[in-house]
């Protein structure tokens, strides 16, 4: 019972913490609101979480693992995967947000685990299919997947002035597609 | 005499907050570190541009006006203008910095007169160049506009940990300017 409650006041405070990093940074986040949408107190959340970094690590890293569960990868089929990149930060932009956040605020800090060994895969993966003639070589493996990444969130990185000239989500989607279709062929 | 001192103390001003909006994001910069590093008191910085607010808005606004300067535009020869787009953020990484802080922390701010003016100016060139069939048709003006710019900012979207699979700048930018052509083919 009392393992269930913390559980509840676990799982209470990343969610508020995810919103909270989500919309300010790290930087611009404050505990004190993090602890009070959680309805906990400030001293249960360090307990938990150590301080403010840790607390942002323990979000990003389960937004990463939530992406990686969902999206998965595949080498094979890349404008497949674009697709589904586009679709999973259409329904979740908040973790497209941390992500940003991430490399604005923490340029040079540890890496995290669990994205050094997704990356890893990634990469021999494509070399792999590249080997194979599976995947185009005019491209690195490295070229690729950050060429991808950036046309599958390329929304995301126009500037608000541009918001009223925004086609709807069907369309963006698929010149995210063909876009990567286009770079592979 | 005392023009050219106001003129000299807000450039160091300007040059300081650059630094700190760029590092730190307009939540996380403090004033008062930008008035010591330019070396004036906080009541003078805040005469010139009234507050935090107003000062990273000018900063802003000098960065897309030397960005809008130098790299310039061409529906007609949209890789080479990828290029130049590349070019300019890796000579002038802070203000690549500073447009993504813009986009994560203004995301429902007052547009920006400068950046308005642009898009349209841009949307208008392409689309006419596509009513000439000078540029391709398969996309909309605003779906190209979008994936020329995550294209050409795209290593700067792979999260740290890439870092050290990251090639060298020329190689960079041969992949940013093949995947605009590739895009228009």
């Amino acid at each position: 019972m009392q393992q269930r409650n913390a559980d509840r006041t676990r799982m209470r405070i990343l969610a508020a913490a995810t919103e909270e990093f989500a919309a300010r940074g790290i930087a611009g986040a404050r505990v004190s609101r993090i602890a009070e949408v959680a309805e906990c107190n400030k001293a249960m959340l360090y307990a938990y979480f150590g301080n403010k970094d840790g607390l942002f690590d323990a979000v990003f890293t389960a937004s990463v693992d939530a992406y990686l569960d969902e999206v998965g990868f595949d080498a094979e089929d890349l404008p497949a995967y674009a697709g589904r990149v586009f679709d999973y930060f259409e329904a979740h932009p908040d973790h497209l947000r941390l992500s940003i956040w991430y490399r604005l605020e923490r340029p040079e800090g540890q890496s995290l685990e669990a994205i050094l060994a997704v990356n890893q895969s990634r990469l021999d993966e494509l070399q792999r299919g590249q080997r194979r003639r599976a995947v185009p070589r005019e491209f690195t493996a490295v070229s690729l997947l950050s060429l991808i990444q950036a046309i599958a969130t390329s929304w995301s990185s126009m500037n608000p002035e541009y918001i009223a000239a925004v086609p709807n989500e069907s369309v963006r989607r698929r010149a995210v597609v063909m876009a990567v279709r286009k770079i592979l062929s």
